[in-house]
């Protein structure tokens, strides 16, 4: 049983504190302008950020569309949960009374079917009939499971007739997708001309590539620090892309060096300008695929150069079989969040409805290093939920209490979100 | 010291429960409606409904445009409060990055600075600058109280220039009215062509009538009754209305005696179709002027023929100084919720921002009868907040459980929120 809240090990706190110090005073000009962007630029119906905490820098590391893990955020918060999913409801399809929520295909994990029945839960109390349905071929009849939480979830075979969509008669205008689409389009979900998808099917991993997600922040993320006089660079990772890599055939190896030590030159020279006595590490992302699949962390050009067997094939395997084809070469962001007497590794993130923040957890992981990745496939965490909200900064109080790291944490994951709306609509 | 929720004290609960297992079986309809409606006719930027539950009535009795009393509201929820009041700006001002709030002139009053403080603070957690002034002309420097919270709450004095105003350099779009005008419209409010003046200066008592915020009522009461197929009586006092009554001068009395023994027998058809073993009464209101003055409770006839001059002279004076002219006769609602030993009689309010509950509480009154008004001007109260919101019904738990009832409140109190939001549109 975990406790309490992380805190930051590092005394390279520095320019974080003055991040968290910027984002309370100009609290007014940051929110005024999230209000103007998001009439420009709906949010997407809902989101999860991972974000990593430096302690020098505040960045996020990954964007999920297609949210799992409401299971593992504070049941005080529901009603926040509850509440914004009202407003997306109202702002996407005021008149549904009804729901149809499409899970994802792992069937079989627990810990997402006890998430899917939290998320149904909210849709109910928000006021909606709200039924899960399976695409998946072999859900030909109603899949009853009982959760460790005491529940059950209920799972129905998805039905097409014409360009609908439904469970029996259960044929709502409203369907929500919490399937990110990694093994790409399904052809029942496609032209739905007389119902309301979100987020819509490009949404998926079957259209998004992470290189227009990180170059749609890097933007935003540019706008906001000019807005509030901050170097961009402390809320944003750095980025540069590869062309076609075979990690199988080894081509396009030499580009991929080449941008691992151009990266890791140019994270060195930001830690020097603020004095950070750390070494650079570069995140090689897959830039289709879930994410998790198809990452790897390398502190040199000699371990790109010189990949295992093991490692290549990891590379080349994103999830449910796809290729790697073009990838990512990101600045590794550390995490210097731990917990406890073990320095276990925690690692927030926060959870969005519409554009309001509605909670968020750690991902508290023993036995990781800082600079490894926490989302790994088959790697164990623990949830930790955040113990207050994101949207109650406290200006008496120091820029890192708990209520001001938190906010500042929302900012940064709405900063995500806003790129993935824009993502969604160029 | 007050804790723990206040029960219901009487046997006669069948109808009740009944309405509460109404509005759980038919959530769904109910909310969609409620979507449905607030897209014709938005609402007021924010509330407060004071409720009396008989046990088998629940229905609301008055209706604040411009409430006070945040500082009641359990602190867990402030959350909800951010949220709803980033929605609200969102709807009425988007661009909005200031407010201005217009305090209510009793300044001395250290609970509504509470209140104001509570308030301000909501709004600066928005990612609002938000400042109070005061329209009293003894206010003319800034005026800083100390409050028993230990916080304190800055009034300043409101400045005109051209069709704007200010607090010095401080001239945001938005001005937020926390002032119920039943002084009459103060020059310095009128013509704000260049500002947002929520909720607009017709919300005042200076315009407003109650009987039309009841007609409304009855009207809304009576679709969402249709919809839940329930006898609206459930959640609606009867009411008439009389013409011009002068209390001093004796003058239409005999009209009020004949209303007032009209609306005696109505109730107990009413009573007699529902087996219910009570005696009627009935409030007789001022149409005009603030809630909690020139408000009387009547068991009989003969008692209205038989005022004396005290009651008379009460009457006739609503808050600063109005005449009451017309005169609203309505079904007096019992009050069965009662706490501890002492059967203290408690009321519950219910606050709204945009079309969102956001919180309530219970006002504690001990020494008080079950029929008796509980906002009478002096009247020292309790108040106890909610310990949950009013947003998490629990269709897996008993109706008249604690969120279940709750939930009802939330709903009664948005159907007196859409009387308020047709009685301004109209």
């Amino acid at each position: 049983m975990i406790s309490g809240v992380p805190h930051l090990t590092t005394a390279l706190n520095g320019p974080m504190l003055e991040l968290e110090r910027h984002l309370l005073i100009h609290q007014a000009r940051v929110e005024t302008w999230f209000r103007e962007q998001w009439l420009q630029t709906p949010a997407p119906f809902y989101a999860s950020v991972d974000l990593r905490n430096a302690g020098f820098k505040l960045a996020p590391v990954d964007t999920n569309l297609f949210p799992a893990g409401f299971n593992n955020l504070n049941p005080d918060f529901m009603p926040l949960c509850i509440q914004a999913a009202q407003s997306a409801v109202e702002r996407v399809c005021p008149s549904a009374s009804r729901v149809l929520i499409i899970a994802e295909n792992h069937t079989r994990n627990l810990f997402y079917l006890e998430s899917l029945e939290t998320l149904r839960d909210i849709f109910e109390k928000a006021g909606l009939e709200a039924r899960i349905a399976s695409i998946r071929e072999d859900v030909d009849a109603v899949m009853k499971v009982e959760l460790p939480s005491g529940r059950s979830c209920t799972l129905e075979p998805l039905q097409r007739d014409g360009n609908r969509i439904s469970i029996g008669d259960f044929s709502p205008c409203l369907v929500l997708l919490n399937n990110d689409l990694s093994a790409g389009r399904p052809e029942i979900l496609e032209g739905l001309e007389q119902q309301v998808v979100v987020p819509p099917l490009v949404a998926g991993w079957s259209d998004r590539k992470k290189s227009d997600h990180f170059s749609h922040y890097q933007a935003v993320a540019e706008l906001l620090a000019d807005r509030i006089d901050i170097d961009p660079w402390l809320i944003s990772p750095l980025s540069l892309q590869c062309g076609e890599i075979d990690f199988m055939k080894r081509e396009g190896e030499e580009c991929l060096a080449k941008n691992v030590g151009a990266m890791l030159q140019m994270t060195q020279r930001k830690y020097d300008e603020y004095g950070i006595d750390k070494s650079p590490f570069v995140v090689v992302k897959s830039d289709s695929g879930t994410y998790g699949m198809g990452v790897m962390m390398v502190k040199s050009v000699d371990e790109v150069r010189s990949l295992n067997r093991k490692q290549r094939t990891k590379m080349a395997s994103a999830k449910e079989g796809g290729q790697v084809e073009n990838v990512l070469v990101q600045e590794g962001v550390y995490t210097f969040e731990t917990l406890g007497d073990e320095d276990a590794v925690a690692e927030p993130v926060i959870y969005m409805m519409d554009h309001f923040v509605v909670g968020g957890f750690y991902r508290v992981h023993t036995g990781r290093g800082v600079n490894e990745n926490l989302n790994a496939p088959g790697m164990h965490f623990e949830p930790l939920a955040f113990a207050e909200p994101c949207n109650t900064p406290d200006k008496a109080d120091t820029p890192d209490a708990e209520p001001n790291r938190f906010y500042a944490y929302g900012v940064i994951a709405r900063l995500a979100l806003l790129a993935a709306a824009r993502e969604l609509s160029f």
